[in-house]
């Protein structure tokens, strides 16, 4: 289906907002729209549709052009967080394009190129919201696996079409390509946001934990924000990879004299592994002062001895994707720097076929679904 | 023994220093003084002898006057941490008046009222040295269960007299009760410190995780700084003396609807218990950006789920007592604040008892050995 085909579907409710500066084509139904989907929790995606609901006046209607995957896609639909909501359509790195607009959308029009992230809707008068922090509002509405504030289902980025509030819209610079823009609206923005948080910049040693989606991102952003990067990666297997991409230096963390070597040597240590880690080895490794942050989180609990905080007034600390305006700030970053992901872009139907690799760490460095083929 | 006794007992050995301005007493041989120590891991105190260093260039000679009972005097006597050095004389809340002054001393003159807190000695070269945060150098000398750079184990507080470098030596302004004044050494930076670093002031919601003798100062410091103090303990039964130290609010944590209607209220909590918490319900209640330190430490792991940090980009952290810099500043601070411990002064042939008292929670709020009874 083509944006061409999802106007022509809603060609039979076209409304017209006699009050915006131009009449815009807007859908007053909901539409259904072709998307892969997991019918329940563990079981496969396959082709299926999902209903996008009408574009209000101030929505966007984004042609969906590539559509990461994340870890957190495999995650959820595997149920491994919560109660999942089925069918259940991830992808919330989603890069499109504008193909209409609501009759009070200001700051987009037909033809854009956008992206949408991990939140479609927040309260938007907490602390956390009125502060740019949309994504630590309570209320806050994920682009897949919630329920909007009509209590509907939302559906994520696997799939042609998506009705976004322009508010929780952002830019792609013309700079960067879509396919590797895509991962920069969650693995991008939460990398960028703890090390401008932590001031990741000139004279910083700030060590990488991971050279995955996300750690890939963390090596290119903290490269480029000035600070002296480190990859602390399981084995040297990606080393090149990570010199390529900016990093100062690459160690092997199943080698016991990479913690005996790097002790106290960080100011800030950015975990993006899932896996429980040894925590007080890694804290070993930050000097005074020192903050390892966590945007991966184990599904289970670590052990953490507390005299490990203790010590050198070390800081374990979290962080969870960006604020809207920060995720624009980020892309911007990038396209002034010229980052972008490394991607793998796939046909629709290798999803179930890419999680499998995705598990096995058989990924350099994200997979990206060509939308058209869905 | 007096400090008469001190002098005469060195007499023999009495040297001038010619290139001090004035020439003073100082002992060039090893004295042995009057000490309450454990002759053996969790063996009860008992009263004998332990030798101190001659005083040199840049020492003074402290007459003790009184001590505190810190809860981790208890941990070490017991041999909780580490192989402890023994016979171990513990005391690191040391309240006194200077008795002799080496040769190249300038910052003290004898009969100066002075303290001396968990250090004695640094490496002075290293970054956190040269920054004032001496507690964490890892060549650190502790007052007691250490050795200093010579070899020889350092003997604590419980006894009648000690001999410490100036630079390690702090003064005890004249505003303050020597006996309420001995638990700030330990006590009282170890609050005062992260109270200060986390920036609790007006505008800050403040926890106090216990209110014993760490959280009682802490109470009364961050009050004084001007946050907004609630004290989080176990049960109400301290909250009348709670609110008289200056804290607005008071919660028993046994009460599980303190955790509901607390949520999400605190900007900072400093946790002094060393009891193992349930992480995930304290991190609960930070705020976004909120802080949750610990300066007490269970002996036992805890169990962390990192999701709790990831929410609301929360923050664990350490904090260890104090620089020598900051003692100081804390001791300045409080003596124009009118703030001191609240203590119960006794005699040393009643540290064991106090030593139960104090593991049975029984004492408000910091036990204070009075050293002429030594």
């Amino acid at each position: 289906m083509t944006t061409q085909d999802f106007t022509t579907v809603s060609a039979a409710t076209t409304v017209s907002n006699a009050s915006a500066a131009s009449a815009v084509t807007t859908a007053s139904a909901v539409t259904t729209v072709p998307a892969y989907a997991a019918p329940a929790a563990h079981a496969p995606l396959e082709r299926t549709t999902v209903p996008r609901r009408p574009v209000g006046d101030h929505d966007v209607l984004i042609e969906i052009v590539y559509a990461g995957i994340c870890h957190s896609d495999i995650h959820q639909v595997r149920d491994g967080w919560d109660e999942g909501i089925y069918p259940m359509v991830p992808g919330h790195e989603i890069a499109g394009v504008v193909a209409a607009t609501g009759g009070a959308v200001t700051r987009f029009a037909v033809g854009d190129r956008v992206g949408v992230g991990c939140l479609v809707d927040s309260c938007r008068t907490c602390d956390d919201c009125r502060a740019g922090r949309e994504q630590y509002c309570t209320a806050s509405v994920p682009t897949y696996n919630g329920r909007d504030k009509e209590g509907e289902p939302t559906y994520g980025g696997y799939s042609t079409h998506v009705v976004v509030d322009e508010s929780f819209t952002v830019r792609i610079p013309d700079g960067l390509a879509l396919d590797a823009a895509a991962p920069l609206l969650c693995a991008g923005v939460t990398l960028y946001s703890p090390l401008v948080h932590w001031k990741a910049g000139p004279g910083k040693r700030v060590a990488i934990v991971g050279l995955g989606g996300l750690g890939h991102m963390g090596v290119k952003i903290a490269h480029a924000l000035g600070a002296e990067v480190t990859v602390l990666s399981q084995s040297l297997r990606k080393q090149e990879d990570g010199l390529r991409m900016g990093a100062d230096h690459y160690y092997a963390t199943a080698d016991e004299k990479t913690f005996e070597e790097l002790a106290g040597s960080f100011d800030l240590i950015v975990s993006t592994v899932s896996a429980p880690l040894p925590m007080g080895r890694y804290l070993g490794l930050l000097a005074t002062d020192g903050v390892m942050v966590n945007v991966g989180a184990p599904e289970e609990p670590v052990g953490l001895n507390l005299f490990d905080l203790l010590a050198g007034r070390r800081t374990l600390a979290g962080s969870m994707i960006g604020g809207i305006a920060e995720t624009q700030e980020m892309l911007d970053f990038c396209a002034r720097h010229g980052i972008v992901a490394e991607v793998e872009v796939i046909r629709a139907e290798q999803i179930n076929e890419a999680y499998e690799r995705v598990l096995a760490g058989d990924v350099r460095f994200r997979f990206v679904i060509d939308a058209a083929t869905i």
